[in-house]
């Protein structure tokens, strides 16, 4: 995989993609906790945004790692996803993906309840993976993303899990 | 209504809500457009949301004005609502949400197709209407967007509507 | 616009178009009220029904007034919307949308909770506006309803709204 | 099961209850006709309002006489739905409900494409069976169909399906 | 109706179909009981699933039996479907749809709270029915699911429902 | 964890949850590829029921292992979800969950295109992690399944994953 001077670059902070929800009847479980698949599908809409955004293309799920549900969101919850692309290869892409649920106090609150990552691929008109833009990284938090990034695939492979 | 000095005061920029999507065939109509009604129900929880994050109680949708579909969102786009408090009265406040297409090419290109201004009320433990935090206005936009709100209130009341 | 003699004329009566609900924990919020977005989905379909009764081609939604939701509805409620035609323009037509929630007891007793004005646009099969058939105004309602549809067409004209 | 004098009567004609829909791409099955189980998902809404809107207390399904799909509706269709109260025994009432589709030609032509008899059954605060009010029928269709809703019931019994 | 000998044969065990729930609160009606028309929505899938898997075309929802619904499932409960082909014809099949609530304990312990016979043909590539390989009957509950068919579908002849 | 004498012991094979679908339009994306965060969702049902076979009470999904889709399952195509308890811990349970696409040809054809291990916790009447029977293992796939679940954990626990 190269990534070549006249292979587009384009920033990481473009990619970012935001989604609010407020937890409704229809989201939860028989206890009235956010049920697990509800917000794995709204993980998977943010992962696809933010690399469209990036890879200006269709774009299809290739994997997603270990996802910890680090505490539950409950009925009525204001509840955020935010995801960013944080590494490229050839033709695929890492997106982050935080959740955060919103406690109202005297002091904005917010509690990370899961944070996952996702292989996205990109993919031409014919529907075949296709080369995407290199990832400008402007901050200290992109760059160590993108190597952490970097150490997260190389596990992957090694485990034959891409 | 009196917005006395002990009256909470909270940024406008701390309500912002931002909601991303992608139109999907469970969101279009027979012609394969965003259907009207699924942009309206994205709408009102994105307000919700907004809402939320300046009173920190429950709140309730007491009405949308005028709302202008200015332009078709179609199947695989990526849409993205940003809502945001404009306006606070005593115990119900304006939040202003609007819909954005985004069309990809060289530069990162969204298009406005809707704008929307929704009255919220906030709600106390019984239900019932109660004060809602000052609005700290920082830039330009949120002073003008504050004038522009007591203008559209004065004009709702005028016309029997709020 | 010219509503010529040859242009078909449709009575008002065949446009009416009735949607009963009965309120379940998938169509309200924490509070276990009716969601607004919930009922704006509803209302649009409603008016899409009627304005293809009345021009018997595919319709688009332009526009909906200001929308007030006067009381809530709760779970377990009936609820019925009532959609008809009240004016045409050319190519458009405006629908009322009356939302009533029923309340039983000795009495049928019904309680107006919303009234809606769309604006729905006629569109040919290449999706672009074609002219609607002109209204067959029968009843004093009917005529009315017609002349404030005017006065409501004039107010948005004026206010840059349509 | 008697019906005496002191016991209600309602008017058959009260309990109508009607329920249009355009059907929506998230409405068909993969041939884009409307799929059966969501018909039958609104038959069912339709039968308890009409149950409802006689008894004017929670209803429940028991039963679902045979039900035959004469002709699909496809993507795009106006479809209505169209309830009353056929037949009243002592606790449970049955329910027609027919399911018309819409072509839209010179003149209105809506098609029969299902035809359904629920039994409904009026329960009270505590989930228990309870009397509902008798029938007043008025025209010769609803006497007609309180005589055929009789003989259904008889087969049902002797079939023991009731 | 001819059973050639060139006619496909295909054991009846091979259409089996299960589809396992939980009960969540976006599909039961406002007295938390598992709504009529969810569960009709289920039973439909199963059908289709089981007839595919026994003539691998296309298939169409044709007719529903009687259906009683024996007992409610509850918000939270363990729901199974099992669908199989008890009974073919020349171009339609029956499909048997059980649904079973299942109580926790000491031993497993599930609870038929409705049995479904639905009636579903097979389609060729232009939408029209098309023969259906014949069914191997191996067990004695087999053989007489399907004797019992054979009597089902008598009746409904008879009584002009097929 | 100690797994004692009198703590019950039950089959792995009364766990296991099989669930069918037809992908409808309901369920894809713009690709009319069943979409990711749909099969999650579809994912988390079955790995819930499978828990509760097995302890008998509420369960919470805590974590999902990596997640890879192999292939992708189109409009119209039939999928089968499979899951079982393959290990358990003290509290918490692994469970396994398979999704198959079928094909249709001269034999009966399933191609797998996910597997998944997520991590259930049993929950007793408060909401606190309460302990799980232990898995009796009659098979060698179920004894090898137990010894690769073995490794996950300790993997899971090495990585700071649970």
């Amino acid at each position: 995989m190269t990534q070549s001077a006249q292979r587009p670059v384009r920033p990481a902070s473009l990619s970012k993609a935001n989604q609010v929800h407020i937890v409704l009847p229809k989201d939860v479980n028989a206890s009235y906790h956010l049920f697990g698949g509800r917000l794995m599908e709204w993980i998977d809409i943010v992962a696809a945004v933010a690399a469209k955004r990036h890879c200006h293309t269709e774009v299809l799920t290739a994997a997603v790692d270990h996802l910890s549900f680090l505490a539950p969101a409950n009925l009525g919850d204001t509840v955020e996803l935010v995801g960013r692309v944080t590494y490229v290869g050839n033709t695929s892409m890492e997106v982050c993906v935080e959740t955060w649920v919103e406690y109202f106090g005297k002091e904005h609150d917010a509690h990370l309840v899961n944070r996952a990552f996702l292989t996205m691929v990109a993919l031409d008109e014919n529907g075949r993976p296709t080369q995407v833009p290199m990832l400008e990284l402007q901050t200290e938090q992109e760059k160590k993303d993108f190597e952490d990034g970097k150490m997260r695939r190389a596990n992957r492979k090694r485990m034959n899990m891409e």
